[in-house]
């Protein structure tokens, strides 16, 4: 059969089906397998417009279909990233990252406490974070589907996330800030991952009483060096640049042309910090007198010479580019920006610099050659407090577009001089052109927008066709969950001159602040571990990887040693004597290679549950410390007899 | 305009979209709003088929319309209750209960710590559950929408949720034994919540060498007395039954004629406890080697009257009626059920119940009234080794039918006599009638199905309409994550004859067991905490709750205590300054009262987020053990300048 008959068949079906309805019929044109419902019945039935029914169409995605796109989206206080599937919207996966997470066996037991534990902060477990900005890695300024970073804005830290298993590998983190926000941002070839702070607080963690602001509180941006072939960021080859203690924000790197720079807005400019019940205004209002604050650009590629010029000073472990060798070096010039500015975008093209000011109705576009210009011309209008060259707007400026209020984030269109910009006050999204400054359209969203993204929008070739509208707020959209709602993502479709809102997703866990959507055959996950016996920590084999037929278990000085593997439907050794006081040591290899042949491992009385995909081997440590009779059993459905998959841990008293 | 000319109207327009995609029209009958696209031409883009497409219309839910029905799931291993809306299968909330969760701020530094601590084990802290069936309260033997219950297997604890607010309210746990399965189950009225250990152990955390496993190990049902009216579990006035050690597994309450009459079944009456490397057979083989097993039948009624009449002996703090006097008392009998059974489901008019051998082709249907004429006329037809009486099969079966591989679990439609069985093995759903014994449909889902549920499907007014088959395996369904898959929820149509497959839904985060579906109607959350100040844990104002200008920061001779408000966009106070080594105890009220106007509270350097929902006031206490600058901020974003909603707390050094 032709595909045009084959469309004519379903032509003359549906025609039957709606005709069937509009004669009042129920079940004519049954479609088969018991549906019988039609499809004017069922936009009768459920209230649904054409609107609906074409949006509906445009996301519903068959049983075995799969989405056209990943989306990675923050966790916000979660302290973990979700992987979304669109056009589907459907949550695929919550990946562990600060916050330990029992069912993948994050920081439950196994070797990937050793993760979690790198998050500590001055010695004091940390076990939760703020993300907010998750990054893929790039080549040449597009994603690569390699890895993704995700930074924590409370006790600043930047974790690393392996593709290849969806698994955390590592934590990173400088007590030279106090906080962050601005982060995670790659460079187009993720040589670094960038980490600005927010709250300026002295460099390092000392303290200084508050009335010394000006002198002795900075800001900070951290350049993570990342090798690509290991998967990890070197601390010992990153570096940092000292700022005012302004607010640094959000940030964007250069591209194609623009590259080497990276771009940082900042609030506060004003230098306030509250005081409210000292008879100082809030913060709130403190930082919102200016009517310009200050675009950081940052010549990341001279900077990074720099630093491997040894002109740093090292700080709480972090090489630092003081505030005066940046200037002597010519890596600092400012650039002001209207008014309280949130979001900073490079356009795909690397020509120009999107700043949007939540505090004024324009997003303002700025010129990469004119900011060039004015640098290499030393044509600046005058210096920040603390003497960073501040170039004219005018002499840097391509143009200004009033959008709405409070406008926040911009993403690009595979359209050439496309943009969509979120306006948080209004409640819309505005569609326009920053070539020519011109406002194409408006959709409004429910309720509050923060982020918003388009497909792979903030590389140097966005993808069109759909963007996700991350509202803040869901108020009444949502079947009501108690006094903590969902914050609501809305899919749109971008794909024709004015946009269609296509779907609402309810986001169940967490605070998404920004994500990004990448196309789904970049993304290559392995299946099962391979060889079996493969660490996910050290991507070899373990060395006390087990396999069938040498279980054992063997008391040494420091301990008893079990090496265990698992199999539908048992572990063995399934039943495992130590004395009260013993410290154990279980050795497990899941000898398993069918792909979701997942089991787990949790063990009564202890904080233990671990996952063992196909082929993993795990490691656990704990202290039989209390006599008794403790079960153990598998805790993924892995068969029939999964009930079964058990044993007993006996502590015999001392 | 009436019903019928909207009808009319909408026919011809869809018509019209129809004719103009079959005459190959691309963007005929554009229905508006930039949609542009047809029915037809969606269909052949995405690839849908006529069942997809009433698929995605019974599914589709349009910005701002409420789901039908809340489904509450377990989420397994991830030690949290999962919320979803249903049709649409999208998630609502995550509601952490055993595990903590930074997001909703449970367990991160406010009063609910002391929630989670009620869950710490023998003075361990156990951050983790494996929770299994969630059990909404009930009020003559339908859901009354006020509470949900949920157990952890691993550690055997009990949770209660309050639907009022979507918060878990308290922790119990006994250490007479060391591991569940069957739990939560509520009588129905919810006198009593009942608990099952499943892998047997000396009673009350003793230690016994597994050699002394017949006469040493024990089972136990608790049964954990539930105050509807304070809606907190009282653990002095629960009780236990000793049991054999089987591994007694799920349970059911009687209903109706059968209320007073809980059911149980068991595996492993074979009493094998594994020892691979000790030339035993693993636990899969040894459990598996009788044809039958016993389904137990407890007079919960009458035990609760031998409880009540102190025939009881205290082990771990729990009354507990021997096994002796159980025997001594008729509180139980068993009947044999094959072959390795897991799912027992007592049908909604109480008069039968339904066990499913995993290992059994059938499902066995038991009579009620022939188990009770047996029992009252003596007629056993032998005991089990500790003496309790077995009935004879043929004594109290009623039918069975044979349905597939690996029957598991039963749930029941509106309709009479209509159930519907999962079948692990064969990854399918059997619709059968218990009444005639006959099999009606069956249905092949993806894959290996574990429990299933229909709307109100375990109470005594089953709503028929959706069928949840929750399996355990997705495999190939959606986009890859890594080796560690998501599990698979399909939405099935039971309105008709024929089942049809409508929606396939990822867990994202852990591992749902069980899952109960309640119209939406029954949930009437509170949308804000009344009145400003309310502590959710005592659900009174909290005597350091604090109004707008009250705020104020006392030191006294156990620290300092900081009166706080929150409100968009500050703290006050907002500079918090106290000395190295302080005891700090921040008394925060949320003074706002509007809708989603929730705020979050981030201290750096200190392990502590917590969730400050309009209303709301929480206690946080911490010792300010480093010197340094911290900056705190609010945690949701609240507002358009909710980056200026924060301050600082200095902590002077010594």
């Amino acid at each position: 059969m032709t595909a045009r008959t084959t469309r004519s068949h379903r032509t003359l079906a549906l025609v039957a089906m709606l005709v069937a309805a509009a004669c009042g019929g129920r079940n004519g044109g049954s479609s088969g397998g018991g549906a019988g419902s039609d499809v004017l019945a069922l936009m009768n039935a459920r209230g649904l417009s054409e609107q609906d029914v074409t949006a509906a169409l445009k996301t519903y995605t068959p049983t075995g279909k799969h989405d056209e796109y990943y989306t990675f989206a923050s966790g916000g206080h979660g302290g973990n990233v979700i992987v979304i599937g669109v056009p589907s919207m459907r949550i695929l996966k919550y990946i562990g990252v600060f916050t330990p997470e029992p069912w993948q066996g994050f920081g439950y037991g196994d070797d990937s406490n050793a993760i979690v534990a790198q998050g500590f902060r001055g010695g004091k477990e940390i076990t939760w974070a703020d993300t907010h900005h998750p990054a893929l890695s790039e080549t040449g300024g597009e994603y690569d589907g390699r890895y993704l970073f995700i930074n924590d804005k409370c006790n600043p830290r930047v974790a690393v996330i392996d593709l290849h298993d969806f698994v955390t590998k590592q934590i990173v983190g400088s007590e030279l800030i106090a906080s962050e926000h601005g982060a995670t941002f790659v460079t187009p070839d993720t040589d670094y991952v960038i980490e600005t702070s927010q709250y300026p607080a002295p460099l390092g963690g000392a303290y200084a009483p508050i009335e010394e602001y000006d002198s002795k509180y900075r800001g900070a941006m951290i350049f993570w060096r990342f090798d690509k072939q290991k998967g990890r960021i070197v601390p010992a080859e990153s570096f940092a640049i000292e700022l005012p203690p302004y607010m640094q924000d959000l940030a964007d790197c250069g591209k194609k042309g623009s590259d080497g720079w990276v771009f940082c807005n900042s609030i506060n400019t004003e230098r306030a910090y509250g005081g409210i019940l000292e008879g100082k205004p809030p913060l709130e209002s403190g930082a919102t007198q200016n009517d310009m604050d200050y675009l950081h650009c940052i010549n990341w590629r001279a900077a990074e010479a720099v630093a491997k010029a040894g002109k740093t000073e090292t700080i709480a472990g972090m090489r630092v580019i003081r505030l005066q060798t940046a200037l002597d070096e010519n890596l600092l010039a400012f650039v002001p920006e209207p008014k309280s500015p949130h979001g900073v975008d490079v356009t795909p093209n690397g020509k120009f610099i999107v700043v949007s000011g939540k505090l004024d109705t324009h997003v303002s576009v700025y010129s990469f050659e004119k900011i060039m210009d004015a640098i290499k011309s030393g044509r600046f209008e005058s210096k920040d407090p603390y003497g960073i060259p501040v170039i004219g707007m005018k002499d840097a400026l391509h143009t200004q577009v009033q959008l709405g209020l409070g406008p926040l984030h911009t993403q690009f269109d595979a359209k050439e001089c496309v943009a969509y910009t979120s306006l948080y006050v209004d409640s819309m999204v505005a569609k326009w052109n920053f070539c020519e400054g011109k406002l194409l359209d408006k959709l409004a969203i429910h309720y509050n927008i923060g982020h918003l993204m388009t497909m792979e929008g903030d590389t140097t070739k966005p993808k069109g066709k759909y963007l996700v509208a991350l509202n803040k707020l869901s108020i009444d959209r949502f079947n009501p969950v108690g006094p903590l709602h969902p914050q609501n993502h809305q899919l749109i479709d971008i794909s024709n001159d004015k946009m269609q809102l296509l779907y609402d997703m309810p986001l169940p866990l967490g605070e998404p602040h920004n994500a990004q959507m990448v196309k789904a055959d970049k993304i290559k996950p392995i299946e099962v571990y391979k060889p079996i016996g493969l660490n996910p920590y050290t991507n070899e084999v373990d060395p006390h990887a087990t396999t069938t037929g040498k279980e054992r278990i063997e008391r040494t000085a420091e301990g008893v040693h079990v090496y265990m593997t698992s199999v539908r439907s048992h572990f063995s050794p399934d039943i495992v004597r130590v004395k009260e006081g013993d410290r154990v040591f279980l050795h497990v290899t899941n000898v398993e290679q069918a792909k979701d042949a997942t089991h787990g491992l949790a063990i009564g009385g202890q904080n233990i549950n671990v996952s063992l995909e196909p082929g993993k081997h795990v490691n656990i440590e704990f202290v039989a410390d209390k006599a008794g009779v403790f079960p153990f059993y598998c805790t993924e459905f892995c068969s029939a007899l999964h009930l079964e998959m058990a044993g007993y841990l006996l502590v015999e008293p001392k």
